[in-house]
Formats: structure tokens, C-alpha cells, sequence
């Protein structure tokens, strides 16, 4: 292979209209986490999402995430066609980043799972706070980086239109 | 981003009028536990939730966290609407701080998906002593450090709220 | 022993015919994914699945894969035999690499137990692009390599008949 | 904090009569475990419960607890108060310790939770030979060390009487 | 403690007869998962258990072994007591060897627990192969090593009798 990008390749011509998306963040960080929000939501509606149709909630930390997301897809009145839960996490000096990390990302897993509406998981699991920042569009060196946030919103919408058949 | 500063930004306004919390803390590393159950509590009232709705109770070590939590949550004859669960683990010689805070912090996260009541993972999984002084408030450096309990116990109202939609 | 190669040994006489079989793969890294997924279907129709009986959906990250699979597999008006997940990653400079690959190899894990159909796991967990190019026949030294969809083929055939007992 | 002694605080007047304990430990290392499974019934009886309300039984090694722990919990014609699973690891030169110890401990997490009878965590997890004799009270150094089977009768006691509620 | 051995006590008197045991093992690394499984049969058999009542399939990779044996185990007109499940990691140079040894192993547990009947976790996870050579019996030093097979077939006996209590 001469060339090779490595990369998630978009899928052209998703259509969002008529699509209710939930998006659930964490505040640690929130600098950072108000970015990738940002970028999701600008996304979801620049693929069609009505913005009545787009539901943000906030929750302390991503440990929160699957609780608050199964809670809220499971309670709404219309029901969501898709998850986003965003957050940050950033290496500390205790373990404390890892066990989070762990548990949400298999707690996010079992939530899509078990509630047959697809979760995007949309948080970060940074060595550095420039890692954090790269990947919100903030970076602070030559590029600014890519708002990881854009990729969630496809995915979301993508994913609900699989889940749709 | 020119000021970044790392942490959780807490919510305005939380009020935890006529909620009812669970408290379950181990007794390993006693005196550290003591000081973040207080710093819970006294967290908890200064946000309204009254003392007689805040039900203490302990159990020897983290392990024992989820089963108590569930217990204690299925078998409550008045409903809590919240569990913030409460431990200190510190790295020893073998790997027991491994294996019991990756089950613990995996069973915690069960336990609330299980029983549709928010569990706030206040385990601490420290490399040393002083880190787990300084996240109850007792470093003996020249700062004391941020008692965590008072995010949990935030973190528990706005969970709660949440949940009751 | 003497000699000993590591590998697998295939299994003679695998006869696909009248087998559903669905792909699903991601698009991050895609020359690779499409490399593996090629691979993996010309080595199904050589063992005599029909390509009316293969079915080939996409999603955009690992992460996404238990999901779909599930969603697939579950909504399928004709039953599949087996599903065949396909995906490459890559390490990177964040823990992105491994909360990813934990939680998608334990969630297709969890698919396969739960709908009863075998699920197989196509996805590359490497350390270096060139790990990856070698598994999908692209290598770019002196061999090209292995391409690994002819393995998983082989075995979603195998399992699919083991399955129906 | 001016001292500060690691460690459990044991609870005081713990009664377990009339209590029915389930032991079952592992025949790895066996006099280790035969010493941690004597410190655990001189325990138990020291608290009350009766020599005709404790079964022993005894499983080849750790990956069989969760098993073997489920499997006499649910057949008890006399229903269990509480379950103490013994046994012993110790680092080998292959990755078997890593995966046993991380299956058991999940394991005997879910078995507890899915039973609603509490599950004591009576694994050691150890680097060393030695390690493992320290926490049996059979330490060859200057101390004999601390035999572990004592804090997990009277966690099992403990919790047992916790779960009665 | 003076003497010390490492290593399982084997239980005397196991008698087999009339036991039903399916073994489902791997392909890849096969001379040494065939002495494995040989060692286990003829374990099995010195200890009674018919050969007409051991059944034996095989599957590519490990990370079949949990779907193919609750699929056996499940759809068995006789209903087997026990399930061996064999096969041999050995680490390469991406990381394919972590995650599916880890899934494994998790998923054999699930297996067992949700089938109820035992499942012996007859899976090497070796570094190197002269580790998986010794563990078969197969060992190019002065010593062969020890086929860990014949503790696995002792391991289906035991557990079997004790699942029938």
C-alpha cells in the first residue's frame, strides 16, 4: 500500500430530518466538553436534525454517562433515535482515569445494547490536556485540531438510520 | 485555549428538598472514609436534603460496596432516590487494589443500571496514601486538598433530579 | 516437538451453500477494512456461499460494531447464520485504542451469547500500520501477508453449521 | 493527619448465631488456603455461628468458585446466609493469573448480585510465595503476618446480617 | 511455612461413570491442543467416564469457544455434565492476544453461570511457546512438563458431581 490515511471515511448524503437525537455531557473539563457539544450539535443540524429535535443534558462526571443516558432514553416521551454521551477524561495521578474509563465504556456498550437505540461514545481518554484540546478543535500548536464532535453527530445519525432499517 | 483548569464545574441552583440518600462507606482506611462521608453529608443538608432523609451504612471493604448497595437500595421499605457509594483504595505490595477496583467499579456501575437508582462511584483508587489525604481534605502538604464528597454528594441530588425527569 | 508452526489449521470440506452471512465493517482505516472484507467474501463464495446470501453493511467506528450486529441480526426478515465484524485499529497517542478494543471484543462477545448466532471477531487490534497491511495482504516488505477475512470467512461457515447442529 | 494505620476497623459485637455460611476454597496452594480456610471457621465460630451451619467444600482452583459458589447457593435445601470463597493465586511465568484472577473476581461479583446472598471475596492475589503466607498467618520474616480468613468471617457475618436487613 | 510446593492437590476416588462431558477445543496452534486433548480424554477415562460419553468438536480460535459451547451444551438431546473448553494463546506482536484471551475467559465464565452446568477453562495464555509445549507435556528441555489436560478432565469430573450435588 503506497498511501495510507488512517482516518474514519464519512458516508456521504446522511440525512438527519425527522431524527430526535439525545446528547448527554459531562462538566469536568468543560472548556473542552462545550467545544465537542458545539461540534456535534452544528453537525447534527448541518445533516438535516431540526434543532427542536436535538435534546442536551448535562450530568457531573462520565462515570454518570451510561445511568443518565439509559434514564433518559428510557423515560422520554418520544422516544430517541440515537445517543451521544460526551466527555473528557484526562490521565491523573491516581487510577482514577482508568477504572472510569473502563466502566463507562463497557456501561456505555450495555445501554445500546440492552435499550436497542444506538449510544455513541463520545468521550475522550486523554494522555495530556493537549490531547483533549487537539481533539475538541482547540488545539493550542500549528493546527487547531479536529473537533471529534463532528464524527459523533454522523455516527449518531448513521447508526439511527441502520437501527431504523 | 489560553486558561484551562482542570475539574468539574459544579451546578448552580441544585435542590435536594425531600430526596432521600443512601450512604454506603467502607471501613478500610478508616479515618479517610470518615472525612469524605462528612464532607458528603454536610454537603447533602447544605442542599436542602433534610437529615432524616440520609441513611448511613457501612460495610468492611470495597468488594462488599455493590452487593450492600443493591441490597440496601432493593430492600429499602421508603425508596432512596440516589446511593452514593463510598470507599478508599490504596495500592498495596500484591494485586489485590487491582482486581477489587475494577469489580467494584464495574459492579457499582451494574448495580445502578440494575436497580434504575443513581450510584455515585466515590471509591478512590490511590497509588499512595497522600493522594487519598488529599482528595478528603486532609492533605498534610501545604494544601489540604478538595474533600470529594462534596462532589458526590452534588452529584447524587442533580442524579436523582435527573432520574425523577 | 520438533517442528511447530504456529497458526491455524482450516477445516476441510466447508460447504457454505444456503448460508446467510452478514458483514458488517467499520470505515476507519478503510484500504485495509476493504482489503479484509474482500477477502472475506471471496473466500465465503469459494466455499459455496451464494453472493445473493451475503449482505454487507458498514458503520463508522469499532464501537459501533456490537451494536450494529445486534440491530442487524435481531431485525433480519430472513434469519442470518453467522456475522462476520470487521474492523482495524490502530494505536494511537491516547487510551482510545484499548477502551475501544475492550469494550468492542467483550460486546461482540455478549452478541453472539445473547441472539444465539455466531458472531465472528474481525477485528485487527494492532500496534503499527504495518501489522495491519501484513493481516489484510498488504504488507510492504518482502511478503505481503495473511489476509485474515479468509480465516474469519472460514469460520463463520464452520460455526454456522456447528450452530445448526 | 498526623497517623494514620491502614487497614479494616473491625465492627464490634458482630453475632452470627443461627447464621448459615457457605465455604468453598480452591486446593491450589493448598496449605495456604488450609490455613485461610481455618482462620475463617475459628472465625466464625469465635462469632457465634454454629460448627452445624458451616459447609465446607472444596473446588480444584479459583476459575471453579464462581461456579461451584453458584451452583451450591441455589441447590441449599437450607438457604445460605452468606458465601466465603477461598483461595489463592500466585504470579506465574505465563498470563494464566492475570485472566483467572480478573474472571473470579467479575465472577463472584455477579454471583452475588444475581443471588442476593453476599459473596466474600476470600482470593488472594499475589506476586510472591511469600506475599501469600504473610496474609495466611504464615509469614517466615520476623512478623507471621495477618491470617486474611479472619476479616472475611466476619465480613461474612457482617454482611449476611446486613442483608436481612 | 518450611516446605512449599505450588500446584493443585488433586482429590482422590473421583469416579466418572456415567458422566456426559463435551470437550470443544481450538485449531490454531494444534499438536499442541491435540496433546491437551488427549491428555484430557485419557484422564477422563482412567476415571471411568465411557468413551461413548465423551463427545469432542472442535472451532478455529478461542474466541469461539464461548459461542460453540453454551450452543452445544444447549442444543444436546442428552444433556452433557460438563464442558471442557481447550486451546492455546500464545502472544504475538499485536495486541489480538490480550483481547481475546480476555474475552475468553470472561465469556466461558458466563457460559458456566448462565447454563449451570461447569465449564473448565481449559485455555493456555502463554508468552512464549516453550510455555505451551510444557503445559501439553510436551516440553524440549530435560523435562516434558506436565499436560495440563489431565487436571482439566479432573476439574469436569469433580465439579460435574458437585453440580449434582
Amino acid at each position: 500500500m503506497e498511501h495510507f490515511e488512517k482516518g474514519v471515511v464519512t458516508k456521504a448524503g446522511l440525512n438527519g430530518t425527522g431524527l430526535r437525537v439525545l446528547i448527554v455531557h459531562t462538566r469536568w473539563n468543560l472548556p473542552v466538553v462545550e467545544a465537542l457539544v458545539k461540534g456535534t450539535v452544528n453537525t447534527l443540524q448541518a445533516h438535516g436534525v431540526e434543532a427542536t429535535n436535538i435534546v442536551i443534558k448535562d450530568v457531573p462526571g462520565a462515570y454518570e454517562l451510561p445511568f443518565a443516558s439509559q434514564s433518559l432514553l428510557q423515560s422520554a416521551k418520544v422516544p430517541f433515535d440515537a445517543c451521544i454521551s460526551i466527555g473528557v477524561l484526562i490521565k491523573g495521578s491516581t487510577m482514577h482515569f482508568e477504572y472510569i474509563a473502563d466502566a463507562t465504556s463497557q456501561g456505555l456498550m450495555r445501554v445500546g445494547l440492552d435499550t436497542r437505540i444506538p449510544v455513541i461514545f463520545g468521550v475522550l481518554t486523554c494522555l495530556t490536556e493537549d490531547q483533549a484540546f487537539e481533539r475538541a478543535g482547540l488545539g493550542r500548536g500549528p493546527s487547531k485540531g479536529h473537533n471529534h464532535g463532528e464524527d459523533w453527530a454522523q455516527a449518531a445519525i448513521e447508526m439511527a438510520l441502520l437501527n431504523r432499517g
